[in-house]
């Protein structure tokens, strides 16, 4: 086998990556084939195994990555501007990440990408593996925004007696419920979630 | 054919429903064949056709049960106790109701049921007719919800800026993150979901 380089496997991994989340998002993970991922990427059949064993680490690896997108969004927008409302953070930062997904993805409909995260947790109900991959990238983002929920917490706008980990795990399902109402029923759930979220969190509560 | 009555007609459908619940619960969607429903069920292949005409139908009517059960819990819940805590009302009903599917389903595991619901979110994706089931019960759902919410708003508990029925989308959102966060990541999601949901109904927000 002639010798590559780096730059070059690297690249053509890239390619396979793209290829691969155009496929799915377009076709969803069952009813796209290896042989549709290398014709989307315009690669030749042997090319592909080099890089991925088959379908399920293909599907791993578009999932990892597309979570750690998302996550790196959300990172950046927690150290922008502290204290800010948190409607305004989460909603913000999670319709861009949308947004940018579906575009690389090359996908023009909205839905489009959120559906592909819905198949991603219903494939990791099945395999531990891609559980574990989701895991870590949850656990990386709680542990982001429990750094941010503290500065809540000690500038006096959220209670102390609930551990910050217990806020950013409700913030987190917010954000999953977000994008399975807008994979499944609305388009502009974000409108509504920002809305409701706003309404929650100024709440004079009884009790 | 010889005539049976609706009452024998009722009570099949039933045993077909159960047997499917069970074992789509154990296994998921792929990997359980009619013929698998079928032993599960008691019954001869013949038999299940008569009602269901494949597994597409079996998941719509399992997936549309369960849906319509947990709703009747939540619309119970709505209607036992004006204004109180939203965290409460939320999380009791919700772990309840889950614990009912999985004992139905025979299901000892917590997370077996929700990684149910999961596979059927995967499933309504891809599939319209699923989806068109799904979006009904959440439009009963949110309809119960928005008279509640209502209350809230009069007693002046919550914001009347904002439109009930946003408010109820982000309460569903959270409910629906629950089962994403019981069914991949924590079977406890309960506790910190009921935390979360009080520290942000009780926040001091600023701006």
């Amino acid at each position: 086998m002639a010798r590559v380089s780096q730059t070059h496997l690297d690249a053509r991994r890239r390619q396979i990556l793209d290829g691969a989340k155009r496929s799915f998002t377009r076709n969803g993970f069952h009813a796209t084939s290896m042989q549709d991922v290398l014709t989307e990427a315009g690669l030749s059949a042997g090319a592909v195994y080099r890089y991925f064993s088959g379908k399920d680490e293909l599907i791993e690896a578009v999932a990892s990555e597309a979570f750690a997108e998302v996550s790196a969004a959300f990172e950046t927008a927690a150290h922008g501007a502290p204290l800010r409302p948190l409607h305004e953070v989460l909603t913000g930062v999670l319709d861009a990440a949308l947004r940018k997904q579906s575009e690389q993805a090359g996908a023009t409909d909205p839905q489009a990408f959120p559906r592909l995260v819905l198949q991603v947790w219903g494939e990791a109900a099945r395999n531990e593996a891609l559980r574990n991959t989701l895991n870590d990238g949850y656990s990386r983002m709680r542990g982001i925004w429990g750094e941010v929920i503290k500065d809540y917490q000690e500038a006096g706008q959220l209670r102390t007696d609930v551990p910050a980990d217990h806020i950013v795990r409700t913030l987190l399902a917010v954000i999953q419920g977000f994008i399975i109402q807008r994979a499944l029923f609305h388009e502009d759930a974000g409108e509504a979630i920002s809305d409701g979220l706003r309404a929650l969190t100024t709440m004079q509560a009884k009790g």
